[in-house]
This record gives structure tokens, C-alpha cells and sequence, in this order.
């Protein structure tokens, strides 16, 4: 049975593993740091389909159906995929979800998606019930412009603060057993709002979720950043990063030396034109899958917590005056059943 | 540990309980045959809110605030709550779930939510990580006419295929251990589509889901129609109900006998004037957590097998030529741990 550590920590029971990622990703994340670890690039924005919200759902079932391929199994052999995005009612992940023939619990945690799905499909694995079980997500930079912007033809000026939304698909077959790298630990994320209204500053907005969850596991497991050869964020971009290495200082915990945010690795921020970084389910999702997966298969990282940030938001919620409240769910990789010890 | 039965089921192996639960709903619920059984009953559309956006999330909080009371608990002492509803980014629950600041895992499974809710978190106890858990889903007539449809100021007309989306929020909390009722099983489901590309047709649309999921369901458990008391689905409503009773007897199942649907049984279809009858996540949630709750407590059912039905379109899929996916999840609730015989 898996241990319950303080209030938001799950310590796994069994040995689950990642056996196999895929990536897929567009131009400009092909023209980016992390490229080489990247399994699909695709040539342009459409990828053949007719419209950008069937590419990105194209671009799931891709991933999903590549992951699925090179863990050596068939879709059948997968007992239930965790999958969501950032669309409206996640047609990415549904109409992806109904060409793989899959059991599928489709989710919603923003861009923290990916974690929330190899969270529970780790959980479900750990209970007994399932053996296998697949985790996707998926933003593409066109679809979330114009539905939570502007249509792109209107060429809208963009603030210092805002981030540029990954057009990226990864999937991850998790499985009972396996060689790692293993999921040991799972901490769930709390709701946190400090009251930022800015849609344009996202990073800001979330950075309040990601250090409270951050705080909640090392306190609940009593780690420390030290335990970790890498701590990442999802999408918190050059201004959250720096409020949470400053809040993380201020609250006793030095995160100098080993700390990054897929944000800020996925593009060249300088010479990108991507202002404070990259944004999107897709940008934690292809960072871990390609090159954390990578990183830890060879051996190069050993132990990783990643934290998948996520703001709850829509255009309505904002238009109606709300503020825009974050949450961060967490995740320990290790190549160590059980973890770090 | 749970046992994995078949393709989609898994016989949960502790007794994982629905400890209480509470609903709220509107106006035209509070008329309806069910409104004895349910716990909040609003008098107007806001409930004292400026916008139907902001009434739905705090319908949300409220169910699961008094839930978790009638349940001798504080929010404190749940350790997750698994939550969805229909607007765009689930922004109903998202800030309800930042007013109760319970560790928060966001779903998206149309109508189906509640039950993949139930499951989930059914799941997770099962697991040994979690003690106890949240499921919480809402809809609300005035959010989702206007999110899917027309402002209500159009006065559209609707056609005889058309549904009535349930104004209503429900929550329940499930412990490990416990009187019951029992979480005994729950079945994934798988998205399926039969090419229904009318929006006023839910119900046509989500049948097959729905007939897939209970089929698998018998396949996997070895059980028939006979082995409960009542099967339950979401919001098949009238033209979907008839679909589900003649498609399970050309496959070899009598659903003539103990065979429901929210949707045909929260309003009065003839003299409400909801035409198909009921839709939205609310229908199955405060018809489970309501009425079924209460049936279960009083001995008056004892094993209860519900699906959970959703529809996985958006505006902007069925705008660009795509037909309707349909999804069902299912649930198997008994007062006997372990379910019946």
C-alpha cells in the first residue's frame, strides 16, 4: 500500500516506471535548446490538417500512439490514458482519446496537466488496479491564441511579462515494474491565489502555487533541495522563477544551485523573441518526456522533482473581474525504486 | 490491492465508503419529482451573485462545505478533492476549489464527471495514498446556454431532441472504512462515436457510450442486468433512454425492468417542458448524491451500478464539421462491502 506522508504527499508502494516518452513538436521548439531531444518535429503549424485545433489533437494521438510503440506494447495493451489541454471542453484530448480506443479519464489542470496525469496513472498503477497506463497532454500555440487572446491576424502587441505558448504533444506509458526511471513520490497541489490579475503575467500568477507545493513536500517528506539533483517548474518563465528562488530563499530553502523551469530551457529566451518564456501544457509535458526522461535514462540526473504549474483561468473568469488563481502538483523521478532514501 | 477484471474493471479491495453527501440545485430542480432529496434548493438563477458564473462555482463550495459537514468532517481532514464541470477551464470548480483549500486534481468528462470524481477518488483510497476524498460536479443552465449556445435573451427555440441542462452542484465524501455505501467497482470508459453530428442530440450522441461502457461491464464482472437493483445512466434523456434499452437487448440484455435515467427522472418531462429531459453534470451528480444516496442509506436499493455519460464536444469542434463523442463511466455501489454475491 502506498504511505501517506504529511498533508499533500503520497509515498508509492511499488516500483512504477516510465518505460517510454514520445515527443512532438513545432517550429519553433524545434528551433530551440532542448531540439535534440525532441521525436517529432513538425514542418509547420498545421501538420496537414485543416484547422490548428485538429492538428493539436492530431499531434496527442501521434505522441500517444509513438510512446505506446516504443514501450514495446500495442494500444490495447494500455489500461486507461490520462490526457487533457487547454482548450475548451479538451477536444485535444478527446477526439485524440477516441481514435486510440484507450479507457480514458480526461483531466483539466492547466498547464500542470502532464504531472496531474502521471500522478494518477502512478496512483492507479500503485493501487493494484491497473498495470499500465498512458499520460498525455498537449497545447499548441495557435489554438490558445485565438481562444484566449486575440485571433492571430490582428497581430496583438505582447507585454515583457507574457509567455509564448509551446506547440507541443508528449505522451508517457507508465508501468508496474519496469527499470525506471520510477515514480516514487506524488504530492498534490492546493489552489493558491495572491490575487494577480494580469493574464499577462502568468509566471507571477503561479509562482504562489508552485512554492507552496514545493514547501508541502519538502515538508511533508522531509527533503530538501539538496535531495534533488534537479528541481523543475513547469511554466513559470523568467519573472516567476525569480520570485521562486526568492520566496523559496526566504523561506529557508536555497534554490541556487539546482533549479530550473522548462520555460525558461525550452526556447533561446534572447534570441527567440519569446519575452518571458515558453507556457503551455506542452512545455513541462515535452521538457520531461524528452529531455528529463533522456537525462534520466543515461544516467546523467538521477533524481528529479518537477513540479507542473498550471493557472485556472479563462477569458470569462478574467472578464468578470476575477484574479487568476495558480496550482502546482508534483512529481519525484528516480532512478531508484523508492527514491533517493 | 484492487483486482483488474477483464479490459476496463477494477473490483476495488477495500471498503471504500460514501460517508455523505449534499446537493444544491435551482428553481426547476426544486419542482421536479427528486426534490425532496435534495439538501440546498437556491431561489432564483444567482443565488445572490453577479454573474451565473459565479453562482455555479459557489454552488460548488457550498455542496462540498456541507458535505463535508453532514459528514462530521473539516476540510482539513480530506486529503483530495477530485472536481469538473462544464465551462470553459472548469473555472466552476477551480475557484471553489480555491475557497476550500483541499488539494485539487481538475477533470473534464462532460456530464460523465461526477462519476469519473467518484472513481478516482475511490481509486486513490483504495491505494492506501489517500484516507479520504472529495468528488464534486456542477452545471447550471444559465452558464452552459450561453458558454454552448445562445445568450437567454435570444429566446431560442429548442428542438424535441434538445435537453435541459440541470441548475445543480453535488459533492461527496468517500473514506476508507466506513458503513457504506460501498464504492465496489468502477469501470473506465472508452470514447466512442457513431457519427451523431447534431448538438441538440446528446442523448442519441452518448447512447453508444454509455452501451459500450455497461457491456464491458457484464464482460468484465461476469454480472448481468439482474445483478443490481437499479442501473443509473447521466443524461441519456428520452431519445438516448430508448436507444440504451432496445441496443442491450439486441445484445442479449434485459434493461426492460430495472433500468433508469437521471435525465427522464429530475424533472417532469410533460409538464416541465425540457423536452428530451435533463443534461449537464449536475444530473447525475445530485440524482447520485441525492436521491440514490439516500436510497442506498435507507435499504430502499442496495446495489446500484451508474454511468456516468458525457459528451465530448465543444462550440468550436461542431463548427468545424466534427460529430459528437460520447464517453460513460461507470460505478458499482452496494451496501455489502464487495458488492453483491
Amino acid at each position: 500500500m502506498a504511505t501517506r506522508l504529511g498533508k499533500q504527499t503520497i509515498a508509492l508502494s511499488k516500483s512504477v516506471s516510465i518505460i517510454n516518452t514520445a515527443t512532438v513538436v513545432g517550429t519553433k521548439e524545434s528551433e530551440g535548446p532542448l531540439s535534440p531531444f525532441f521525436d517529432v518535429k513538425m514542418k509547420d503549424a498545421e501538420w496537414g490538417e485543416e484547422t490548428w485545433e485538429k492538428t493539436e489533437s492530431k499531434m496527442q494521438k501521434e505522441a500517444a500512439k509513438l510512446a505506446i510503440q516504443k514501450s514495446g506494447k500495442t494500444a490495447d495493451e494500455i489500461d486507461c490514458a490520462f490526457a487533457g489541454d487547454l482548450l475548451n471542453q479538451c477536444i485535444s484530448s478527446g477526439f485524440s482519446a477516441r481514435e486510440l480506443g484507450i479507457p480514458y479519464y480526461g483531466l483539466y489542470g492547466a498547464c500542470s496537466t502532464m504531472i496531474e496525469g502521471l500522478s494518477l496513472g502512478a496512483l492507479s498503477i500503485d493501487g493494484g488496479g491497473m498495470n499500465t497506463a498512458l499520460a498525455v497532454a498537449s497545447s499548441h500555440f495557435c489554438t490558445a491564441e485565438r481562444q484566449y487572446r486575440n485571433p492571430l491576424e490582428y497581430g496583438g502587441q505582447r507585454p515583457p511579462t507574457a509567455q509564448w505558448t509551446v506547440t507541443g504533444a508528449a505522451a508517457a506509458v507508465l508501468e508496474n515494474g519496469g527499470s525506471g526511471p520510477y515514480v516514487t513520490h506524488v504530492t498534490s497541489g492546493k489552489v493558491v491565489d495572491f490575487g494577480v490579475i494580469d493574464q499577462n503575467n502568468m509566471g507571477g500568477a503561479m509562482a504562489p502555487a508552485a512554492i507552496d507545493t514545493l514547501c508541502a513536500h519538502f515538508s511533508d517528506t522531509g527533503r530538501s533541495p539538496e535531495s534533488y539533483d534537479l528541481i523543475l517548474t513547469g511554466d513559470l518563465g523568467r519573472i516567476g522563477r525569480e520570485i521562486m528562488i526568492n520566496m523559496m530563499n526566504s523561506n529557508g530553502y536555497n534554490m541556487n544551485d539546482n533549479y530550473g523551469d522548462s520555460g525558461c530551457m525550452i526556447y533561446d529566451i534572447e534570441k527567440q523573441d519569446v519575452h518571458a518564456g515558453g507556457s503551455g501544457c506542452g512545455c513541462i509535458a515535452v521538457t520531461t518526456c524528452g529531455y528529463i526522461f533522456r537525462q534520466l535514462k543515461e544516467g546523467k540526473l538521477n533524481n528529479v522533482l518537477i513540479l507542473g504549474t498550471g493557472a485556472l483561468l479563462s477569458p470569462t473568469s478574467s472578464l468578470q473581474g476575477e484574479s487568476v488563481p495558480g496550482i502546482a502538483h508534483a512529481i519525484a523521478l528516480s532512478n531508484k525504486p523508492g527514491g533517493e532514501g
